[in-house]
This record gives structure tokens, sequence and C-alpha cells, in this order.
């Protein structure tokens, strides 16, 4: 190892430490944090997150990798150069006082969204998402003046990703999903789902979220489930992953389906190789790689009916009198119910893309600048009745749903749809060496997250989302997969 | 404000950022970590601590600390210089790779305490001791040639504190609690205890420790309980303070006195005055001040009578089977039995005292050399013998007991029994302005609060434990408040 290797090996360390202390404090805020104990916590974040500003952004930092780049480098070594390099470029170009203003004004901006879609009230939020939406615009032309500035935004989500290949991508899913949601919606034969609605006692639940981590095969020495109001995961280490779920009464799917999901993400981090701890390359591949691990987890296995005939004994157990006249296809269809509604997280799989769609239009015409933020209720609102058919009644349930653009996350939303699609092809390419079906019905687990440990977790930050599916897939990403997976999936459950 | 002051404010607010992320990464392992996470989190605990190293052993250190004390200085400009040079003489005088390789040693010494413990080996543990007495051992001859090594480690946990100091304290309690004890076992009437064997739900348990936080007036927006093997507290920001307790459904008042002892730290924390935030006086005045606090709410406010008689109501409602024929003298009484026995966490007000002075007799003659580790085992249960009259069985109950020694904390043990005599004089000197036993008897415990925070909590590190007692006493300090109060309590108690 080359002396530039060290030190920047050095500074990987110090970084892992403040981000492992970042994702703490941060897990903490979440989940058991005293109600009014923000402002101590800012002050303590701003200091560390400056700390790793000063790491990633030193002066010193060209030299290094030019220095490390000029020796023999392993393949990881390489990788950790490449990828240090990208935030190096990402942050240094971004002068330290406006970068710490900028994250000033997101957590102002958090609380001015809380506030706003409490009170339904746009205009509340609306001041400082225009100077998120100027800031952003301005950071990249900083970081790369050749380029439109929301290019520069999907790349720094998705590496290489442009809105000319999500225009491409949105559109083939489009022209599929528009045509089968109309069929679904005047011609399917809807499912029955009213038992959903039942009260399912909180600590049954429980003991089912417990179960499903074990079937998932979640070593709960490394991995614990808190609770949270949105559901989240964070890996502060390989050895020490936190997922966390909600419980409602009357709604028992959400909770199983974020254990599920969240899963998902935690198996992934837990399994990246021991090699890459400690390094910038113990993380997930990108936003969509991540979230195809959640996807898959959550729709491809755990939307199944060999999933729910796996679990049926379970259920049952847990909540004799809530399905009491209910068969295992039946709860298999109720959790797969496709109706276009108003909020995405609550969204089916089939809508879900478009509710997606709906936000990268938006995002798009604000950066490229054809849109302003005093127009965005009635945008927003004309595009979920193009797309979604659906009126929205107030911006609570509209334009104000999502956390994202309060946070400063404008280019994000691609990723999910992305992810969901990804996963399409991945399910599709470990079925030709694995009996998925079989395997879920059994509650084998193993093989699976033992091919996906293979393909794609080990890996984590070393390969970019291009060479994982590759690897994954043997072919380049075509959203076919997951088109043809919604028609035929739902052509069976709605009878079309 | 001189530009040194400014450049020391910067330093302190980066320290502040560090310590809060180690605090909360520690009170994270206790209470929710995964079982397995460790080994992420001593890197992480290593990378944050080497970055607090750097910024108080700073090169530049001296000559900011010399500019600021050449400016003008307010009180509490110059209070952070003083204890900003502390540190720095502390910290820079040990090289800094000696300095990590001692948070290695005890870091292992720890895991080979638990170890040595749970098999009742000494053998296991006394290599790892035999290093940490000679690193300490080395590390006092660093910090100051001129001083026998115990005082140096005195010093640190006590600014001020000398064997000969505690010499003649340790000697006006043993003159009087030695005869006490004596006439406790051979002449006393001891109260029915039988009761407190008796089941008490846990779910019973937690509401108490609910009501007596409320009780106590602690601010649960910004201080929550949590659940740990062992009690503790911990400050993270004046606006996050946290406690722990632990449950046993054979021991009721494990419990309530340990919510009620980290109550009283968590108070004081609670009460720093806003402006020394984000600076290095934003902290307890010392571990006896501290203790002090914590002591004066469990053993002076909280053993009281009128303490029991004004939670009976609440006692009574929750515990109606198992207090059925129990009166609140009775309870009283019941929590406050004194019986020479070998754990000191477990011991009584009387006998408590005996316990520390075990281990200070023992800590003095390791550090001055007349005592070797492998003879430790035998030299604590000869004490043991002589001061406590009890015989210890097996080393897990005897010299192993405490994790103090595995942690590096010699030195430590003096501040417990010198902060329950500081209580006993503050109590006497509250007693003057305040009727105590009728304020506490109502529950109305707001005016005790803000006594303490007049004259001890809102000075935080500011002021040194001599400055407080006199201050909050008017005169220095003077054991006897504390033999005369162990004498009188006890005397009734046990009808001598």
């Amino acid at each position: 190892m080359t002396d530039a290797v060290k030190v920047l090996r050095r500074i990987q360390k110090q970084m892992y430490g403040l981000e492992y202390a970042m994702n703490a404090l941060d897990y903490d805020a979440q989940t058991v944090a005293p109600s009014e104990s923000a402002e101590g916590r800012g002050e303590a974040l701003e200091q560390l997150s400056s700390m790793h500003y000063s790491l990633v952004a030193s002066p010193e930092m060209p030299r290094l990798l030019e220095e490390a780049r000029a020796g023999e480098l392993t393949e990881q070594e390489a990788a950790e150069v490449h990828e240090l390099e990208k935030q190096y470029k990402q942050i240094s170009r971004i002068p330290q006082d406006e970068f710490a203003a900028f994250i000033k004004l997101t957590s102002n901006a958090v609380s001015a969204w809380e506030k706003a879609k409490s009170a339904s009230d746009f205009s509340l939020f609306a001041p400082y998402l225009e100077k998120i939406v100027a800031t952003r615009r301005h950071f990249a032309q900083l970081l790369d003046p050749t380029k439109p500035a929301y290019d520069v935004l999907l790349d720094q989500f998705e590496e290489g990703l442009t809105m000319e290949k999500c225009d491409v991508f949105f559109n083939q899913l489009k022209e599929v999903i528009a045509p089968l949601v109309h069929r679904i919606v005047t011609e399917g034969k809807a499912p029955r789902a009213d038992f959903l609605n039942n009260r399912w006692p909180i600590e049954r639940q429980r003991q089912l979220s417990d179960q499903v981590m074990e079937l998932m095969r979640i070593d709960k020495e490394h991995c614990i489930l808190g609770e949270s109001e949105h559901p989240f995961t964070s890996g502060f280490s390989k050895w020490d992953v936190r997922i966390t779920t909600h419980f409602h009464e009357q709604d028992m799917a959400s909770n199983l389906y974020s254990v599920v999901h969240e899963g998902g993400h935690a198996l992934y981090e837990l399994h990246i190789a021991d090699r890459l701890e400690g390094t910038c390359l113990a993380d997930g591949a990108s936003m969509s790689i991540h979230e195809s691990q959640s996807r898959l987890f959550e729709n491809y296995i755990g939307r199944s009916l060999p999933f729910v005939k796996c679990i049926w004994p379970l259920l049952t157990a847990l909540f004799s009198e809530q399905l009491k006249d209910v068969t295992a296809e039946e709860f298999y269809k109720a959790v797969n119910t496709c109706q276009p509604s108003l909020i995405r997280t609550e969204s089916d799989e089939v809508t879900y893309c478009l509710h997606i769609m709906v936000r990268y239009e938006l995002e798009k015409q604000l950066m490229n600048g054809t849109l302003e933020v005093k127009d965005l209720p009635n945008a927003w609102n004309a595009l979920m009745k193009e797309l979604l058919g659906v009126e929205v009644p107030d911006d609570a349930q509209g334009v104000l749903q999502d956390i994202h653009w309060a946070c400063g996350d404008i280019g994000y939303f691609p990723s999910y749809a992305l992810g969901t699609a990804y996963a399409a092809q991945i399910v599709a390419s470990m079925r030709k060496e694995l009996d998925v079906d079989a395997l879920v019905e059994e509650g084998n687990l193993a093989p699976i997250n033992d091919w996906l440990t293979e393909h794609i977790w080990q890996y984590g930050l070393e390969k970019n989302p291009e060479w994982l599916i590759q690897n994954a897939c043997g072919a380049p990403f075509d959203p076919k997969f997951f088109t043809d997976y919604l028609v035929e999936k739902y052509s069976a459950i709605y009878e079309l």
C-alpha cells in the first residue's frame, strides 16, 4: 500500500467515526430522544458535519488523490480513490459557508414544512422551497456549469442518470401502466379487503415483526427493530444496522410490509464485505440499488402468494379472530389491491411509479426554470388528475405530503422508481438459478440471501449500479421486466 | 471578547460536538444497541476521542491560553481558560500513542473483568489490572513528578484532594460509623422488611418511576428514562439529559431509588445556566459535587419519612396487595435497614462509606507500591473483615464487584463518600431557609430545586467544589454534618 493510500485510509476512518456519530444521533432523534431536545443536537450535528466537510474537502485531498493514482492500486483502492474524488468534487466546489447556510436552510425548511403540512397551507413552505430551488440550481452550476442543473442533481443520486434517460424510462413505464390501471379500474374484479380494517392488537403485531425478521434471517445480534413515525433504516456499521417500523391498530399491513421493506435495506447493509468496513465504500451502491433491495423483499417476495402462504400459519395463530373467514389467497389479493389514490407512500405497486412521475416532471420544470414555486400546487394537482385521475382536495394530501424537498433533496424521487424496476430484473435473473417461489413458500430464504450477497450485497459502493445490474442479470437494465411483472401479476389478481 | 477567546470558544464548540456524540454512542450502547455491535462503535469512538484529543492538546493551545489571559476576561471567560488549561495539561503531557494504547487497554480490561467476574476468578483480570496500575503510575509521573502518584489521581477527580485530606476525612467517618454499626448490629431493633421481597409487577414499577420523575419536577420534554443493567445519567446537552433504571420483580426499592438518585444527577445537568451551554463549563463541578446532588435526592429526601408519606397514596394505589398490612413508617424503616454486607451498590447509608474506605486503602497502597495486584484479593478480604466484619466468599462478591478499576478509574471512589458527606451539609444549610420536611411531605419540591439551582446547579463547572460548598453552606466542608445525620437517623430507626 502506498503512503498516499495509507493517508487516505486514515482519513476514511475519521470520516467513518463522524458518519457513525451522525447516524447514531439521527436514529436516536427519531426513536427515543426527548421531544424538546433538538437544540443541542442541532449544534452537535453542525460541528460534526463541519468536521466531516473539512476532511473530505481538505486542501491536501487533490494531491493525495493524484499521488494515490500515480502508484500501484488494487481494485478496491482504485474504487476508494474514485469515490473520494467524487465526494471531493461535490463538496469542495461549494464554499463551506454556503454549504453550512444550506444545511441551516433545510433544517428551518423542515420545520416550516411540518407546520405547512399540518395547516395544509403551501404558502407557509413556499419561501423556503424557493430558496432551496435557487440554491440547488446555484450549486449545480458550481458543480458542473456544462450540464443542465437537473442532470447534475440526478447524477448525485445515481451516477450517470440524466433527464434523457429518465424520460425514456418513465415513458416506457407509462405506456404500460396507464392502460393497465385503466383496465383494472374499469374491468377488474376488485378483491375483498374488508378484513384489513379489523383491529390488530399492537402486541401481536410486535410478535409478527419479530418472526418476520427471523424468517428473513436478519441477525438480531446486529440489527434491532425500533419505532418511529416514518419507518427507516440506518446502517451505523457492518455490525450495527437499525430498522424501524410503526404500529397502527387498524392497519396491520403497514407494519408488516415496513418490516419487510426496511429488512431488505438492512440485509444489504449487513452483508457488505468485511474488507470494505471503515472505508468510504461500506455503503449501498446508490439510492436506487438500495431501494431495489428493499422493494425486492417488500414487493417481489413479501407481496407474493408463496410468502403469504409461508406466514399464514403464523398470521392465523396470532390473529385467529381477525382472519377467521379469510384464506391465504384472499389475504394475498387484499394486500395487492390497486387503487389510484393521493398518497405515494400508501399507494400500490402499479400506481406507485405514477406518483414518482408527478414529482419527476415537477422537479424537472422547477430546475429548468419553466415552473415557479408559487405555481407548484396547481401544477401538482393537474398532474395528479392527468396521471392518476384523482382530484387533490388540499395541499396536505397533495404537494406537501413528502419531506424530501424540505430536506433539499431534489432529484431523489426517480431512484424509487428505478430501484423498483431494477428489482424486477434482478428477481427474474435469480429465478434462472433458484426456485424462488418454492423457497419462499417453505420459508427457506437463505439461498436467496446468499444469491444476493454474491451478486450485489458484498460489493457495497465498490461497483456502480450499471456494473451490478450487468453482474446480477447478465444484461443491461431493461424496464420491461418490471412492466411484464406488473401486467402478469395484476391481470391475475383482477381477473383481466 | 478578544480574538483568542473567540478561537477558544470555537474549539469548545467542536469539543461539545464530539463529547455529545461520544455520550450518545455510550448511552445507546448501554440501552438499545444490538448485542454484538461493539466492534464498529469501538472504532468510531476511537476516532472521535482521537479528534477530541487533537483539539484539547492542540499545539496552538498554550499560545491561545496565554493570549486570552493577557486580555480582559469576564469571570466566565477566565473560568473557561482555567478549565481548558487544566485539560490541556492533563492531556498534552501524555503522548498521544500512549493515551490511545491506554484507551485500548481499558477497553480490553473491561471485557476481561466481565469474564473474570462471571467466573469469579481474579487471575483472569489481574494481568490487565497490573498494566493499568503501572500506566496510571507512569501517567501520574508525567503529569506531576513532584507529587505522589495517588495524589495526582485524586486531584483529577476532585481538584485539590490529597491522601492527607482523605485520611483525615475517612478517619472522622470511621470514628463515628464503626461504633454506630456495632451498636446497630448488637443492640438495635431491626425493622420488619419482609414485605420488600414481595412480587412487584414491572408495569406498575414503570408507573411509579414516571410519577416520581414528575414529583421531582424532572422536565420530560428534556429528560427521558431508559433501561440499562446499571442505572446511570448522561447529559448530552442542557436540553437532553438521559437517566436509566433497572427493574427487578422482587425488588421495587432498587428501581425507586435508582430513579431518585439518577433524577438528582439529571436535575443538576438540566439546571446549569444557559450561558455555559456549548462551553467546557457546561458540566458538573466535580464527581463529588455531582454525587452530592444524587445522594441528596436519594438519601436525604428519598429515604426520609416525609418522602415516603408523600408517595404513600401512590404506592398503596399501585401496590395495594403488596402493601396491604404495611404502614408508611414501616416502609420508611424497611428501606433504611442497616446491615453490613458484601456489595457496595446494595449497601445502606451507614455502611456505604466503609465500602469506600476499603477501596481507598487498597488504591493508595497499589499506587504507593506497598501492595501488588496479585495480593489484592487477600488484602480486600482482610479489609472487608476488619471494617465491615464480613467474610468474602468469592472474588465475584469481593474484589471483582466494581467496574471502575477495569475502566482505568483509580482515585474515583473517594468521590462517592465525599459527595454523600457534602450533601448532609448542603441539606443542613437548606433547612435554615426552607422547611424541607414539610415541603417534601406535601410533594412541593419546587422550592428545593430553586434553592439548589441558586446555590449550586447554575454554576456548572464555573466554580470549584470548595467555592460551591462555601456558597451553599456559608462555611467550609465539615463531615460532622454527615456523621451527626447518620447517628440521629439510625438511632431513631434502631431505637438505640
